[in-house]
Parts: C-alpha cells; sequence; structure tokens
C-alpha cells in the first residue's frame, strides 16, 4: 500500500516526530512504501492567495473555487500545490499527524487543506461529487494526534467537550467530504508529561494500529 | 468602546471586505474607537515556531507552553506577536471577520490564535485561569463569518451537520476558554450568490448587531 504521511510539528525533537518517523519504519518494514510531507521542513506556504494560480480566469476579483476548478483542470495550480495532489494520488492512505493546538490542527496544516484540496480535484461541487461520491473515494485516512491535557478534560461532560466533536471539522466536514474512509483517530492524550516508558507503550498502541493497516 | 477587528480574507474586493469596512464605519459613527489587524495584508507569519520567541528558556527542545510563559513575562516574543497583544489589551470587544473554509477558519487566522494567544496572557493553566477565570475575561468577542453553502446544508441534520457545532473550536475551546464572552455569531449564508440587494439587506442586519454593541 502507498502511504503519505502529512505531517505538521516544528521540534524535531517532538514527540509528533517520533511518532512520524515510527510510522515511516514500522511501515516500511511492514511492505508499504511511504512517502512524507514534512510541512515545517517544506516551509510550507500557509495562506491561500492569489499566487495558488498561476493563470487567473478572473484578474479583477479572486473568486477562489473558481479559480480552483480552472487551475486544476488546466495545470496550472502553483507548483508546491501540484506536487501535494501528486502525492494524494499516488497515496492509498494518507495519515495526519500533529499536535491538538486551539483543539484543531496547526495553522500550517490548514493551510494545506486549504490549498491543496482544490475544488475539482477532492469534490466537485457542481456535479454531487462529495462525501460518498467524493473524489478522493477509495482511499483511506488516519488522523493520528497529540493532546497536552488528560483525556478527562475532552470529554463530552469534560470541560472542553467531547474531543471528537471538535475534531469533526477534520474527519467529517473535510476527510468524509471528500470520499476519504477514515480508520479510528489515534489519541495520545498528556502528551506533555509522559514518562519514557509511557512511550514506549503508546508506540507499542500504535504500532498494532499501524499494523493492522492493509 | 475599543474595538479590534481581526479581518482574514485574500481578496479585497470580497464580500468579508465589505463587511470589515462596513463595521469600521458603522462603529466609528457610533463613537467606538476601532484598530484593524488585516491579516493578509500584514502578510502574518502563520506557523508557530521557534522565530516567535527572541530568547530560548530551553534551546535544545522547543516546549511551546514553557516557552510562550516565559517570553511574555520576559516581553521577548517576537515583534508581531507583540503587536497583537497590545491592540487585545487595548480592546474591549474582537470581531473576528473571516470566510468558512473547511468548516473553520483560515489558515492564516488559526496562525493568528497559535501564535497571540500565549499562554501566560490569555490563560494560565497552572493557576486554573480559563474559561471564568481565564486572562481575557470582562472582553466580549463577535465571531462574524460568511459560508458559500446555503444554510441548510450547515444544520443539525444537513449533510455537514451544525455549524454552531463546527465552530465550536472557536467560540468554546478558545474564546470562551479565555474568558472571552461571545456574542450571537453573526452568520452570511450563501455568499457566493448573493444578489446586490440581498448584500444590501444583510449589511442592514449587520448593522443592527453593530449597534447594539456597549
Amino acid at each position: 500500500m502507498n502511504v503519505l504521511i502529512i505531517y505538521a510539528h516544528p521540534e524535531p525533537k517532538s514527540l509528533n516526530r517520533t511518532l512520524k518517523d515510527f510510522a515511516v519504519d514500522v511501515l516500511e518494514r511492514e511492505g508499504h512504501s511511504v512517502k512524507v510531507s514534512d510541512l515545517y521542513a517544506m516551509n510550507f506556504k500557509c495562506a491561500l492567495d492569489g499566487d495558488d494560480f498561476l493563470e487567473r480566469v478572473d484578474k479583477e476579483k479572486l473568486v477562489i473555487p473558481k479559480e480552483q476548478m480552472n487551475a486544476y483542470d488546466k495545470g496550472t495550480l502553483s507548483q508546491d500545490i501540484t506536487e501535494e495532489i501528486d502525492k494524494i494520488k499516488w497515496a492509498d492512505l494518507l495519515i495526519f499527524q500533529f499536535p491538538i493546538w486551539w483543539s484543531s490542527y496547526p495553522a500550517i496544516l490548514k493551510g494545506w487543506f486549504d490549498r491543496v484540496f482544490v475544488q475539482g480535484f477532492v469534490v466537485n461541487l457542481y456535479d454531487g461529487a462529495l462525501y460518498d461520491k467524493g473524489l478522493l473515494s477509495g482511499k483511506k485516512a488516519l488522523i493520528s494526534v497529540t493532546a497536552g491535557s488528560p483525556r478527562e478534560l475532552y470529554t463530552r461532560n469534560g470541560i472542553n467537550g467531547d474531543i471528537e466533536v471538535h475534531l469533526m471539522t477534520l474527519w467529517h466536514t473535510t476527510l468524509e467530504f471528500t470520499g476519504l474512509e477514515n480508520m479510528d483517530i489515534f489519541y495520545i492524550f498528556n502528551a506533555a508529561m509522559l514518562t519514557e516508558d509511557k512511550v514506549k507503550s503508546e508506540l507499542e498502541r500504535y504500532e498494532k494500529v499501524l499494523k493492522s493497516i492493509s
């Protein structure tokens, strides 16, 4: 299976980096092919703007869906977007590895979705190609996240509310919206406080998930 | 009242820009003082990284809460962050004006939260200064958003689910988390399809909201 890991953390010594490297190792040992988009290392541009489109249908006013549809059709998206799209096309599984910041993903990963998940490639709203008919149907996704706080704060009755609900804008209205099928979200809570032993047992837990991929 | 508008849209002819400009006009006519953070015009840096901290407690490994607490205390956050913090301190009300992209805010605004809402300034997790005791208590927030799709897609039983739930990571676990008190969210749906007359009536509706501020 072809696996693309989209990884977003600024610190090379972070737990997220450990998880990303670990996933590459395990998956390659299992015989899968792996590519990584290390967004910080790539200095990936966050902010969607007119420069994303090498040619414009409308030079007077940027209407994003219109320019995305056109540029995807004509192959005139900026080079960095095209490279990400090619990796997604190649992949059978996308793994998103990131820390929860403000109950969501880091800005650099939000920018990756804003800029790479262009209309015409992931969905086509005019043709009703979304959700079950989304253009990424047949591919899978695995969200793997770390949260600094303990799980109790992120339950339905916890002070923050249910983290699964917070992440709904990712797993449902982004990933499922495009037809991707989600595996169960892999969470590591209390990430800031883990002992070395606990990290080891969390990696063992992650290894089982990674080995279940087929 | 002092009002800070945080505005995130790349297109000067967008409805979001119209709403931002309109709010400035109405609020100033009502006697309020207004500042604007136009994130695209400022080319605001999205991605939180080590450069946010002019001095580091730990140069070997970036542990974000630790560096944020320290840099806020010592006044060693990067200049662009300090400027935003000063504007927030000045403001009684924060207005967030943005388009819904992927059921959430644009990456550049996510970056503003990731980088500007530093621990020690907006909350102090060690002292339990969060939610009702959040360090921004006493200030208000108004989320003003546009969505390309009609409201029916964003209801509880709609295909996307309830937009108020999607935005919970903003109004609850970000804004309320810091002690901010939310006004009702101002929505404009079907934003891509509005006639000139409809824009006018939406602005009238927004004017009532803006005039209710006190």
